[in-house]
């Protein structure tokens, strides 16, 4: 039976192009990359955009803390060494996806401007869009949110290397947006990604 | 003008379910796990099972040692450590693949039952379908294709641990499916693949 399936199947080697999967899904494949403080609102800002991006026919999916951390990069810690190479690993997971066509946005910290411009290059040298979006919002307003009480254990000395607390949080220079989340609700966040995207041509208008 | 196109956009918490993404793609995510020997085909009915869903317009993805070994895992050896966390990571990409919806195929020789039952356990944890495929051949078939010129180089003592050669290879005891890729060219592999894909509701019929 298998055969008579087989005539109209032709055989390609290599891998599917990425035009091909970019026409299918109607979208180009790219890394949203968000970057800020704890509690400056990359998660709150991603999951409302990948929601919108979905309701609107589009394939997006966020990698953060919750999936990658509790799998990928369950073995890695929070050493300088291991903290490079949890952004190493993401921004390379991050360029499988990019390239698969999906719309990924990425929220971790990713404190350090050599880890996101490696992220970026890897990228670049995909040929692939990296756009990175800097969240940002004082201490002070993040230490005010604080939902999960992390800046609270942070200042009492239980939480060692806390970005934003003992730990540097180096801006962005160059980023492609900066999101003021002290100004913008994660829905004008929303339609402001949206803009911006449609203008790159990565999803339609 | 954010804000007027905010309108429509809803704030949801967390991550997208994973039925609104399977409804988007008309398709359920899933890994298609290809283990053998070296030269035993596995890329080439990978490659050409891609292609073929694309064609349908099914969304696929290869995990392979281009994507996988200069990117994401160029930092590991073939030390059995190695090895092994070679295999966990593309378990958990996989696993983050199928979550977005994609029929992910991985081309890997997995050479180890407690490897692959690893990347297996992760699915199932995920509620997530796993399909083992054995594409099986004999050593004398494979020696005799030798695209690469591995096994001369491994039967040289060029190449050492290597897999079939110098280093076993552990049979699956209750893969999904076996392909003999000594009987079934990859177009034919492609059909029952399709065929197997489609009795499971993964795609349609």
């Amino acid at each position: 039976m298998a055969k008579q399936v087989a005539t109209n199947i032709t055989w390609h080697e290599g891998h599917v192009d990425r035009e091909q999967r970019n026409k299918l899904l109607r979208q180009r494949g790219a890394t949203i990359w968000f970057t800020g403080l704890p509690s400056s609102g990359k998660s709150t800002i991603a999951f409302t955009f990948e929601h919108a991006l979905v309701e609107r026919g589009h394939l997006a999916y966020v990698l953060d803390g919750d999936n990658i951390r509790h799998g990928l990069n369950k073995n890695l810690g929070f050493s300088p060494a291991d903290r490079n190479e949890n952004i190493r690993r993401i921004g390379e997971v991050a360029k499988l996806f990019a390239d698969a066509g999906l719309l990924t946005c990425t929220s971790f910290i990713s404190p350090y401007r050599a880890d996101r411009d490696q992220a970026r290059q890897i990228h670049d040298a995909a040929g692939l869009p990296f756009i990175e979006v800097y969240v940002q919002a004082s201490v002070e307003l993040c230490e005010k949110r604080d939902p999960k009480g992390l800046y609270k254990k942070a200042r009492a000395g239980e939480l060692k290397e806390f970005t934003g607390v003992s730990a540097p949080y180096e801006e962005p220079l160059h980023p492609e947006l900066v999101i003021d989340s002290g100004e913008l609700s994660p829905q004008d966040a929303t339609s402001l990604l949206m803009l911006y995207l449609s203008a790159q041509g990565l999803v339609d208008a």
